[in-house]
């Protein structure tokens, strides 16, 4: 059995430009969870205060899979144990495990700690014995081993020993500086093996394009513990990415870990992460790029479908991916054809409708909109072309005034807006004014116009009352070209019922979250009056 | 000796979302000579006219190092080799090498060629020996090699037997599907270089995250031609890196290649590709990505400074990349001081101001603020601390009204402003009204105020004309607050000289927009006083 371990929240938390909120830690903790992550690093609680708060929050998940590590350095020279702080915050985590990293590197101890080659030891002996009477796992990261064994053998190895004899559950071999070749993994984790018997794990940085291999050829030769990252985040070139990790283990090389079923979710993990990292997903990453299965024009998509095997190396849907055909109409359709079956609408294939459909969504995709996340506005694109759902509201128009007084005082925002329903529905409802006009005030400009619309709209569609936005993103395409750049607005609502996405797109950003937020209530209006037909509710 | 051989041009333009112009190629062409590399495969030229003309206008480079390789596949079945269309435009490019490929997995000659195993090897053996006519070198791509070998052995062995006959210089073992894990092919190169004697080579993919480690080992084995791109590029997850192979083969393994001088322009070349792929550089890439010598986390910033060597697994200049201190929450005080170093202010470790600014940033960024990617900011916030700066305006207020008339109508914005600058500085200038009150249109809100701010300033200080927005990122911090959430917005301006990038965090966008792009303002003004006491400008 080979336990993953990841440490995305930690050390993957490190990587420049990266700084995940609260909040961002703990929706990845679930991912994980639900992927079947066997630990997760969540922090360093002694380094700064939302780390701390993780370790708090993180109590309150419901979590069927994971462990929760928390991470240290070992004690500090001079210090008691008991008294240095950062070992103490470990205590009160109260995690299931922690790991603890020391020096293995001689010079690491003398220039880098100030403290003799025994005193080192100790201290990693202590730290660790302390540790394991307060919790079932204590894991040892021996930092710089590597290097460490290259250049002081006997010393890495004691290092290692001292933690061994403090009862550390698994002496993690780190490849710190990412500067090791294969072949020199190779014959240190020989040695190693020989010299210590104890469990063993790695955990290697990509400096040199090795994190994947190491890891792998530590697994090869027994460890059972493998540290890497989602989409290999980590400082400078990254830790080992699991994304590739994970698969290669389980579909290739048939080691026990993670069970088969789970990897469904690694693309959805994988491209979580890079959202919460605000970064672009890289899309040729392995296994989880949107590139991975995209075959060029000329492997026809009928060979590739009567013969997956000779063009790809894994079916894509064992990892959550897609195949893709690229510069192919007929692709393009079979994609409506079958996302249109998903929601409920029969399509043919020479229907002029899907035609029509694929149009619109390459011209607004051509503009920055991307219905990946954003299904609603997409099954609001697909049944207004089908004539499938009705107009619930007209916008009469709205302004959004930002005015911030001086330096010293807040920015606030007001927003007036006028709607107007439809004559059918307003006969139908019973109502005799179909126009409102109406203001609401926010913080930030976009919270006033939503507050607003709802306003204006609850009073003709009391329902609204019920939806919850529990997600606002921008995204800014075309970055480099300033403040005329585009803003993409994804939001995502709920009414405890089901939960759904929208878009929008414009030069404005108040503009772009108002299709984004308009698109949220139709989808919400659309779906109860489809209850409503089917004869009751259904469930999300 | 082991050869280069770069395909950027040719499997590295497959990639999705790549055009490279007749120009970009020729531009990378004088990079790769420049950097030394022994064949540059410079397309296909019977598969589109782009190619075709790469080859004319190639002749007239003055290449010193690279050789320019000719691209085709194996003559088509029941045509003789020399009416076959491909074939005869490979002899017309007049290069001093070509390259052919040709199937060694039985399942794509007989299902996807639809020709016999006998067939495809007359075809691969007549195709070679034709060439041999014509061109010095001829190099055979044994397609799907791994994958056919493991399917069917004995007839992967005899394709490149079947090249070999027709007297090709090096047979090239292709893992097209990029399937393949280290140890099988250890395993089957082993067992080929026992069958075959003849030279090898190796094109591999990066499905399995392999490429570079498969590479590796087919020259630690004995290969001598390396095939991938720049950057990895290619089609799905890319083909093999060069800028992780030529470092690791020349530095490390210290095999003869590339000479080793020739390496520092490593960096540069891969920017180029970058750019003319139009494509941000990935800044986590091995050797060449921005942040492949970036160090972050606090207890790695003082030991780096110590002694490079504990943290850094090679010299950045040999790759012609550079070391960089980072600033973030994880920072302690050395990071601090260091970066205030870097910005010429001296501090010292126990000075009261470091703690004073850490403090204040800890707080920032609990906040939201990110100083990384906005170093003008941080800049500002050291130099403010401790009164190395003046305060040049001050906002008396602004207001910010966005309007959509209707659904159909697009929304537009104005904004108005007004500034006062100090006294002090109103005297220097000469200037008797320090404050200004007017307005600006934009297409979004964000941009209106942009407008208005400047044209306010411009009048003060005539030299933000100069500041040109280059890059506008928003990101919102706490999503699940909805609409409530917070957004951090990032820019990123240039006024020819230099570079700088600000922070701004609200609850209120706009307000975030303002902070980063004042700050901005107050960046330029502050750096062009410091050139004017400096006596004179500075490069950027």
């Amino acid at each position: 059995m080979v336990y993953i371990y990841d440490t995305t929240l930690r050390d993957g938390a490190q990587t420049r430009g990266i700084s995940f909120s609260l909040e961002d830690k703990l929706r990845i903790t679930e991912a994980l969870d639900e992927l079947g992550i066997h630990y997760i690093e969540g922090g360093w609680p002694g380094s700064n205060p939302k780390d701390l708060a993780y370790f708090e929050e993180v109590k309150k998940l419901n979590l069927k899979n994971s462990k929760i590590v928390a991470f240290s350095s070992t004690k500090r020279k001079g210090v008691k144990v008991e008294k240095d702080s950062n070992i103490q915050q470990l205590v009160k985590t109260e995690v299931p495990a922690v790991t603890v990293f020391g020096k293995s590197w001689d010079l690491h101890a003398t220039l880098g700690l100030g403290i003799s080659l025994e005193e080192n030891l100790e201290l990693i002996f202590e730290t660790v014995s302390y540790l394991k009477k307060y919790f079932d796992e204590v894991f040892f990261d021996a930092e710089h081993f590597f290097d460490g064994y290259k250049s002081n053998p006997e010393y890495a190895i004691k290092t290692l020993l001292a933690a061994k004899e403090g009862g550390a559950d698994c002496l993690v071999l780190c490849d710190t500086n990412g500067g090791t070749l294969w072949y020199e993994t190779e014959e240190i984790i020989d040695t190693v093996l020989k010299k210590v018997k104890a469990p063993i794990g790695i955990h290697a940085h990509n400096d040199s394009d090795m994190a994947v291999v190491n890891s792998l050829i530590a697994v090869k030769k027994g460890a059972i513990q493998v540290q890497g990252t989602i989409n290999g985040l980590g400082e400078r070139t990254g830790n080992a990415n699991l994304c590739s990790i994970i698969p290669n283990l389980v579909l290739k090389m048939g080691i026990k870990s993670i069970p088969e079923e789970n990897l469904k979710k690694l693309y959805s993990v994988s491209r979580l992460v890079s959202e919460l990292s605000n970064r672009p997903h890289p899309v040729n990453l392995p296994y989880v790029g949107e590139n991975a299965f995209a075959h060029k024009a000329g492997v026809h998509v009928s060979a590739v479908e009567k013969n997956p095997k000779l063009y790809e190396h894994i079916e894509p849907e064992k990892v959550g991916n897609k195949r893709k055909i690229m510069v192919s109409e007929l692709s393009g359709r079979s994609n409506i054809i079958s996302k249109a079956k998903e929601l409920g609408v029969e399509l043919s294939k020479d229907s002029p409708a899907v035609k029509e459909i694929l149009d619109k969504i390459k011209n607004l995709e051509a503009q920055g909109y991307h219905f990946e996340g954003a299904e609603g506005s997409f099954e609001l694109l697909l049944k207004e072309s089908l004539g499938l759902t009705k107009k619930y509201f007209e916008l009469k128009g709205f302004r959004v005034l930002t005015e911030k007084r001086s330096e010293n005082e807040e920015a606030y925002a007001e927003a007036t807006i006028k709607v107007e329903i439809p004559k059918e529905i307003a006969e139908e409802k019973g109502i005799e004014d179909r126009f409102e006009h109406t203001a609401a005030e926010g913080r930030g400009p976009v919270e006033a116009l939503d507050k607003a619309l709802r306003k204006a709209l609850e009073k003709f569609y009391p329902s609204i009352g019920e939806i919850k936005l529990t997600d606002y993103k921008v995204r800014i395409l075309n970055e480099a070209a300033g403040t005329e750049a585009s803003p993409r607005v994804l939001i995502e609502s709920t009414d405890g019922k089901r939960k759904w996405g929208t878009v929008g797109v414009s030069p404005n950003i108040i503009e772009a979250s108002w299709l984004a937020l308009a698109d949220a209530i139709k989808y919400k209006l659309m779906k109860d009056d489809e209850d409503t037909d089917r004869g009751g509710s259904s469930e999300g």
